[in-house]
């Protein structure tokens, strides 16, 4: 077994099928040994686990458990991004960056802390290879009222 | 003609000539084969089409229509940057990203139906190479109340 | 002296040490010959210096103010990317992006204008090559309340 399934493993996380994008868009795109992937949800077997604004309608601890689901689904389309031929997401790099936004009632100011769902995930996934640049952002409205969307950047071994 | 400026005369889509960014940065910037465009928002002739958040001021189909005007200001700039030596659109190898931020009420939560709007538009001129991935998401507010503003980033052909 | 230090010394700026990420990320990733930097906030030795949303806790101008705090943290995150061995931000070739979140009420619709604190600022001290291209946003809620969030990415010279 490869040391990233290994480690999902001992994690207890299951990838589930590569999410598909809602919308007239793709779930990543390669360009050189760069991998773009999608801005992801808080989706899971097809609905929307955790909804709303933080903090009238999530805490920050659903907050960062949403981050999570995102961030899941992300790994879920990297791997697909790494294609069939063996490694999955061994091939990985690196994590480059990753963008997170909070839905955020006015005055919430904890994202960073929201946000550490799925960094945290990230470095207990990959190691040093999992610690990314991040951008957190609050925001007032999100797609199929997701309390959190992520996109992934991500590069992979040549 | 090319085989794009042919897509796009198909489209009954005229690119307006690129707009100047409306502050102290430019339209765009090239990174090896990488083209970075900045945001653009639903201006033309110099004014705002589409202002204000969905769905009090406009509906989801208004603000598809602004990310139509988005999107086209953004391949007029990617125009201007495959420069004028023969080529133009054709040089685009692939839409990799599109950073879609709408303008949106509490609540409102189809902010992926709007950014098709845009996604659409790409595949029915570049194809396959139209396919990008995506990052859409609300926001309460947006430089001069578009109601949409799309960033964009593509590879060229070597 | 570097070129970019003499800038710097003559617009009166001196960088502060590269903030440390208040979470589990880290400041920046270099792939290739690019480095993303995480999103800066107007932070300064640890205190949030402009907080609250434009125009109801702060001005155009304050806003501006706080945008020139979030990139001057930005650059010194840069110039530890750049490494100790000489050159430091003289290894620059180019801002490529810059992403500018502006925590807004509903209704402000002058993003553009508090963006060009950290816009007009690269300018001046990198000149050509600190022309740059930029998706500049508003936002209801930010982190630890700071009015403005920059990240930014950069080509170094090879």
């Amino acid at each position: 077994m490869s040391t990233i399934d290994t480690a999902l493993q001992n994690l207890n996380i299951t990838l589930p099928p590569a999410p598909k994008p809602v919308a007239s868009y793709v779930p990543y795109v390669k360009t050189g040994n760069l991998v773009f992937v999608s801005g992801q949800i808080a989706m899971r077997d097809g609905k929307i686990q955790i909804a709303g604004p933080i903090p009238s309608a999530q805490s920050i601890e659903q907050g960062q458990q949403a981050a999570r689901i995102c961030l899941i689904n992300a790994l879920a389309v990297l791997k697909d991004a790494c294609g069939g031929e063996g490694g999955g997401l061994d091939r990985v790099a690196r994590i480059v960056r990753i963008g997170v936004f909070v839905q955020s009632n006015d005055g919430f100011d904890q994202q960073a802390k929201v946000a550490n769902g799925a960094s945290d995930l990230l470095i207990a996934i990959f190691g040093d290879a999992g610690r990314h640049a991040r951008a957190a952002v609050g925001t007032n409205a999100l797609p199929l009222n997701t309390t959190v969307e992520i996109e992934l950047l991500a590069e992979l071994k040549t």
